[in-house]
């Protein structure tokens, strides 16, 4: 066989293999990858550089697929070079398998999951990323898309991004099999529509047949010797192409083919080719960055103000320099959440992403791909943008630091749109996530490496006003910990607060004294994990807890104590304040006070707690 | 003063407007507000058909912000055009004023918040549609957009949308003033990289010069006399045009004026011009689409089986029948969440939004906007994309109807990527919403009607599979109720669930009963509101509760027991089953019990509960 034959043969196997899978799973989406088959054929026969057996070899290529619907293509290749056996192919969606029905890093050539489309291409924009600006290595990003997800906003931010950036390690392979789920693309077979766009977005385009091996060879060595460029093949194909019974009609997304033997027989039956996808070679030491060793975290004074948003970023500039391997993104906000002093400090390892917050998650979860710790920041509210992302990302088992700044009601004037009221409920619902809300600048500073160390998403929200500095820097906080900042033998109530309302359960703890109520004072600056046990012993040892939060009443810091509470089966009276109202514009004082958070509400609240122990 | 010489000079006095209102806030965008003073000028003076005295005037102009920290030139707009006092719009950003930081509709001529950047063209998107498809009025839709908005992927599913539906009645006018918050934009004054790029999508463009009166008049024309396209204006224009300290230099983004007085001398000082806003001529009456009158909801026979999802699309199949302001939008999965069969049967009240999540809660937004009573129909997994435009959503007072389907890990084989398990978290953390989680296919057709005579966001959560029809069809369930479906004078623990898990409490309950156990089972199908009384009857009642629910441990049905308990000062032991693992492929049946959420491992906990109660 030529190679051209040997292709085309390998095509049809792994047509046949998607078949197989899907039919002994009784689900799975066969004939979308079997439009992608010849693309998938030709690039692991010549063009991927991939050693299976060392995935983590940093001068590994990478291929994400963005269509991760079309998973059986890809474990049918993992069968063809040997990574997988045919037996385990067929475990395909079945309990305890790592032959998932969309790919996820289970497998240890999968970098990230995908399934949600319009996600694989942002996030393999991040992988080139790291391979021009961090790693300095020669790998290329291959990342096959279909042709419903270009729909998906997120991948024009991922062109804009890859042209603006001058990718030309990354090549994005677009099967466009003109029928979605429930029937044809908006643009269906007119290569020219994306053509004309992708080009304008900056990109270097190639339209060819997808089932044409040699069009294809051609168009990889095309990209291949593209530069200052990705660049984009977009392959004209037939969804469950071969299979006459399904091949480009509507209908058949999503099911396995209803007689398969048939198919196979069409298909010219089962096939054992092994293919040796080519090793990477060269130089395999990725860059790195040089760092000064020592952590010097900055310091606040106790009783001076600082914001915990302008101890994130001095922390994290700090970090940076101790650390080569910490990197920063932001939404084009960095004077807002302070990455702009790590950019300062540490321009080469500082992402600009400009306001495409979904890009600015992926490209975090690209770059953790190659082993980058990468801390994302913007608006907490704006997190909001990228939260099917993160969702994502927790999927793919990502280590990434999300910062959120200007959360709640106490950013004042500029209004609802830009308060963070719902960051707490979406974020601590992510798997496995953690989710701090310092109170305190020394507190803030302290947390941030720990959060470099930490697997999962890790999302820290901070605030925008300047609060009081109450902690020493030299003291230490852990994340799961809480702090007890007010305690006596005889606290009646208890005050549990983290963030803004801390300094205003202070207050309200100084004016419940001046009326001989002792309270106790938590700061619960860990919300997940959460310190269950400080919480209770408040619980026992008081009339009742009073949570205030600047967040939504649902999901945030009041919930987390009753879950806390209630998994030990101790129930005290608990009151949650929170934000109830929709806020308007005002100061953050009367923001915190219309929305029943303030010092008065909160001491209102307590006095009311304390009595009913006193007439109980 | 010819009309030239009076357009300049509206500009002038809205771009000292915008200085004097931030100045008297002491916070705000005026230099953002100044680059697209002239613009707005000529727009309201000749172009803009809007009865200020008649904002619900179906024949009115929309023009919508989309970059709505430019505020105080919208109410600089305002007060020329007579609408608010100076007085008033000197209250810009005080507490209690309607002249917030950002435009919410508190105020009648403000259609939708805005403030998150990227989302007022998708929502024009939405209103200009309603316009074409629905009211098939020709009033214009005006929207000004910025230039660092442009890096939002959802204005490109915007872009999209808007060619492909042929919205030559929406013009967008981009104020192309070089500089974001922290710097320069990608493409800073290069109107060709837009150009081509929105060109590419099929819109017609004009590039002007945005302080030059006659071109832009002139673009208006162009843009009015368009057909067939929408048209973009690219209007180069200066950051704080007209002020030699701020003009078109970085660092004074979101900052008043520093010398405000020498400012507004520079720029020829205060004025008085006002505007009288031409008002829409012609026919005012929007279509109206025929109903079939009375309401038909689906009935399901009792003992049998179907998937709440079918009974959706059913009910709104024939909620719209019996309803012409009914609407439908779906993620391009019409087939799974059963929109497909409201679209066969009313197709010009079917929008189909392809997989842009983003634009589908958009142009709901911009339907509701008209008065329409749009069901938007994706995953629920898949809304967690659009989180941030139903965050928005809720401050625009939009009412709108999300339906999620493929709720939880009982979707099977798929994988995580498709499971929404953070849903009932996100969004019961919206202000305002509704969330709902029926259990059969009777209640989901009940409460579907109910859902259209809601405000704010109410949100329905389906499940895949079929599951037993309970209810019989003519059984009332409100919203904010819930149902008991097993008691007894003496139970001894409750068992709290709903959708799938309400099944394998059920047969929980039957195998505690065997055990001698009798278990209270109750459907909580509503989430939010929550029917509280019946909780706290269980609570009072039994030894303790067992919350079982297909989703995250946070933020979900248990936290909203937990939340109701806590409310009434009712404190029984509570145990939370909830998915806390990360799931892979399984079977329905399989992911129940790798999750703990079956009935064997419901029946388990309720066991160690009731033993408690013995041993207590």
């Amino acid at each position: 066989m030529n190679d051209h034959e040997l292709w085309r043969e390998l095509g049809q196997q792994l047509r046949v293999d998607s078949i197989r899978s899907s039919s002994a799973a009784g689900s799975g989406h066969p004939t979308s990858s079997m439009s992608a088959a010849d693309l998938m054929s030709v690039l692991m026969a010549r063009h991927l550089r991939y050693d299976f057996g060392q995935p983590d070899d940093p001068r590994n290529d990478h291929l994400i697929f963005s269509k991760g619907h079309a998973s059986p293509l890809l474990y049918a290749m993992y069968r063809a070079a040997g990574a997988i056996s045919d037996d385990e192919m067929l475990t395909f969606r079945q309990l305890g398998s790592r032959i998932e029905g969309h790919p996820t890093p289970v497998l240890p050539w999968v970098d990230v999951a995908t399934g949600s489309l319009g996600q694989g291409l942002p996030i393999a924009v991040g992988v080139a990323l790291a391979g021009k600006r961090l790693d300095r290595l020669p790998y290329r990003v291959w990342c096959l898309t279909g042709d419903s997800e270009m729909a998906e906003g997120s991948m024009w931010e991922a062109f804009e991004q890859a042209a603006f950036s001058g990718l030309d390690n990354l090549t994005a392979i677009v099967d466009v099999n003109r029928l979605g789920q429930t029937g044809a693309t908006r643009h269906e077979w007119d290569l020219d529509a994306y053509a004309v766009r992708i080009r304008a977005f900056g990109w270097h385009v190639i339209a060819i047949d997808g089932h044409d091996v040699a069009a294809i060879d051609a168009a990889y060595v095309e990209a291949a010797a593209t530069t200052a460029q990705p660049t984009a093949i977009l392959a004209r194909t037939e969804k469950g192409r071969g299979v006459a019974a399904v091949a480009n009609q509507n209908g058949f997304h999503g099911k396995p083919i209803a007689d398969a033997e048939a198919a196979i027989a069409e298909l010219g039956g089962e096939r054992r080719l092994s293919v040796s996808v080519a090793k990477p070679q060269g130089n395999g030491t990725p860059h790195r960055f040089p760092t000064s060793g020592e952590l010097r975290l900055p310091a606040y004074e106790v009783g001076g103000k600082e914001a915990t948003r302008k101890a994130f970023g001095d922390a994290l500039t700090a970090l940076g320099s101790a650390r080569g391997d910490v990197v920063a993104l932001d939404g084009e906000v960095g004077n807002s959440t302070y990455t702009e002093e790590f950019a300062g400090t540490h321009p080469e390892r500082f992402f600009q992403m400009y306001i495409a917050e979904q890009q600015m998650v992926a490209t975090a979860v690209g770059l953790q791909v190659r082993g980058w710790r990468p801390f994302a920041a913007t608006f907490a509210a704006f997190l909001a943008r990228a939260y099917d992302f993160v969702r994502m990302a927790a999927i793919s088992r990502a280590d990434i630091v999300l910062a959120g700044s200007h959360a709640g009601v106490s950013i004042g004037e500029d209004g609802p749109s830009q308060m963070a009221l719902e960051d707490l409920a979406s974020l601590r619902a992510i798997h496995g996530s953690t989710v701090l809300y310092p109170s305190d600048a020394n507190q803030t500073a302290a947390l941030v490496p720990q959060m470099a160390n930490r697997s999962g998403i890790v999302f820290m929200r901070t605030t925008r006003e300047k609060t009081p500095v109450i902690y020493a820097p030299d003291e230490a906080f852990a994340i799961g910990g809480s702090r007890v900042v007010r305690q006596t033998d005889d606290d009646q109530v208890t005050l549990v607060a983290a963030g803004i309302t801390l300094h205003e359960a202070i207050k309200a703890a100084d004016a419940l004294g001046a009326d001989g109520i002792s309270a106790r004072v938590i700061d619960l600056y860990s919300l997940k994990p959460v310190d269950a046990d400080t919480l209770l012993a408040a619980a026992a040892a008081t009339a009742g807890i009073v949570t205030v939060e600047d967040h939504s009443p649902e999901g945030g810091l009041g919930d987390t104590v009753l879950d806390a509470l209630a998994r030990a089966s101790l129930h005290p009276p608990v009151v949650k304040l929170a934000v109830r109202i929709m806020p308007g514009s005002a100061t953050p004082a009367e923001q915190l006070a219309a929305a029943g958070i303030d010092a008065e509400h909160i001491a209102e609240a307590a006095r009311a707690l304390a009595r009913s122990r006193v007439s109980a």
